[in-house]
């Protein structure tokens, strides 16, 4: 058992407010008094009890981090976002509570103001926006990850994953290619739809026409890029000159199918993935990818949230979006 | 605002115990009133404060999971602990407070009875265990994943990593390999010294002299395997056959600079991993590698806390080995 405030405020010969309002820093106590108090309390290894302080100064010092994809989205993806995120957990002296769950709507049980002082939500899909609405019910700080979310008064940080798939379609076109094939992400998440966009965008300026036989589905793991790759190879007469998977893991899967079936990679396919994983600069060929800066989207996304607790409010900028840039590596073959 | 326990003892007509008594299932209250009250907080949105609920119940709902490595180890590694510990956070309407620091040690005042209601420690490194006796000291329950810790009373759950890569390199060797090179993994952490270990072992017991150019340090991230790998090339005349890499991360980045050099995997020289992430299946050649199952772990190490929380004591058992698998792909090759 740990010493209490009342055995605190025997030992000092001082009454129970006296040594709350010490330990609290009050002005109404003297400095001496203060850090006698203080003393025994560190002498006698004294505990604060957080649970009756934040009921107190109405502050839980947790942040709440919902993800409503977690079982879907790769390790990397998730790994990068709670490395932005923790950076700064330490600075303002709170705990990062991760509530992974696949399906946040129909979970409101689980928030409440008592409970959290701000939250980050890492949001894939529209179906979030229910849940992240009755949460900007609750007067909480808010700030939403990863995806634009049109809701008023909403705090959103995201990578402009549109624009990067529009860079990696543009270069392969400007490389020469033509028939160019697309792995999609997982259905019904935000950054497949984008990344999507932007492949049609980049075709749609040059004037090619999109040949959904080059077009398959994918789940962001590295196994439906390569049963997605062997559906292209066994559909058509006519093969793809490039492909772009919508992430890194897929295009690894796609060019391990693509080299079973006697194929070489850029030779005969080129291969562009996104996001930047560390393995892409050390498989054979290194891929081309799209560089999206997750960690910095966290990092900037709970930046703002620990700027709205501080009251500074940021409520001016509604949505922060942080830039893709493609790093071209050896998975790309320039057609003559 | 949501409405008070004062608030709905006005509505109802009682008295604030009666409301409050209600709320919490007393059987000091009648079925009647109980549902009279429940109904009256349902329909105004009534939000039970738990912080005070758990000062009353001296309960926080709060898991500590403490890792000392964050920024150390691979994305993989950190996601599938998560994810084996997140599977039973719901049942026990848990939540899962993330601590991830570089260093255990001076971080006492993070942790406190009254904050956490068990605690998982993700351990890497012998460090840890002033950090690991002090938490244990608090009578909070604790189970230590990840690496056996030598603290009387102290509950882990741990792969087998010793018995992984014997396995491993007893393979090589019955492959007919004798010339068998180690990247070790990060100085300092259980997991490299087990794995070197199990290397160690598998030589001796074959009756093979280790020769120590063959072996060098890694990181456990790729550049660190790529630029070990490069070490051993340049600063040997007659190269090893095979390399042990002590995680799959390492292994790509050997292969990468094996490849780099115009030689061949597996003809030239073969190549093992450890752990088993998704991308093994799927780069070419196949990587063989020990199969960890720390989902599994993680898993395990959570029940075993659950089961202490629950006063199921389990201190019978002070320590739970998982064990690992070697998964024979296309990276090895048979010397003749």
């Amino acid at each position: 058992m740990s010493i209490t405030i009342k055995d605190i405020a025997k030992l000092a010969g001082v009454s129970h407010a006296t040594v709350s309002r010490a330990l609290n820093d009050s002005p109404l106590i003297s400095d001496i008094t203060k850090s006698k108090i203080k003393k025994i309390a560190k002498d006698n290894n004294y505990i604060p009890n957080y649970s009756a302080k934040s009921l107190k100064l109405d502050k839980s010092y947790n942040i709440g981090v919902f993800l409503s994809a977690f079982e879907g989205t790769s390790a990397s993806f998730f790994y990068s976002y709670i490395k932005g995120i923790n950076k700064l957990m330490k600075e303002g002296n709170y705990n990062l509570v991760v509530k992974a769950i696949d399906d946040l709507e129909g979970n409101y049980s689980m928030v409440n103001t008592k409970h959290y002082d701000g939250i980050l939500v890492i949001s894939q899909k529209k179906e979030d926006d229910v849940f992240i609405s009755y949460i900007g019910s609750l007067n909480i700080p808010v700030v939403i990850l990863n995806r634009k979310v049109n809701i008023k008064g909403t705090t959103c940080v995201f990578s402009d994953d549109r624009d990067g798939a529009y860079q990696a379609v543009n270069f392969l076109i400007n490389q020469g290619h033509r028939k160019i094939g697309l792995i999609k992400g997982k259905e019904g998440f935000l950054n497949s739809k984008e990344r999507l966009a932007g492949y049609k965008l980049a075709m749609d300026k040059s004037g090619i026409s999109i040949d959904n036989n080059y077009i398959t589905s994918g789940k962001f793991d590295v196994i439906s890029g390569y049963n997605g790759m062997n559906k292209i190879l066994e559909n058509n007469k006519e093969l793809p000159t490039a492909m772009f998977c919508s992430n890194d893991e897929m295009a690894f899967g796609a060019i391990r199918a693509i080299t079973e079936k006697g194929l070489r990679v850029p030779e005969d396919i080129s291969v562009v993935g996104f996001d930047d994983i560390d393995m892409c600069k050390y498989i054979t060929p290194s891929l081309s990818t799209v560089r999206r800066e997750i960690t910095k989207v966290a990092y900037s996304g709970t930046k703002i949230l620990f700027n709205m607790l501080d009251n500074k409010n940021s409520n001016d900028v509604s949505f922060t979006k942080i830039e893709c840039k493609l790093k071209v590596r050896q998975s790309i073959y320039k057609l003559d």
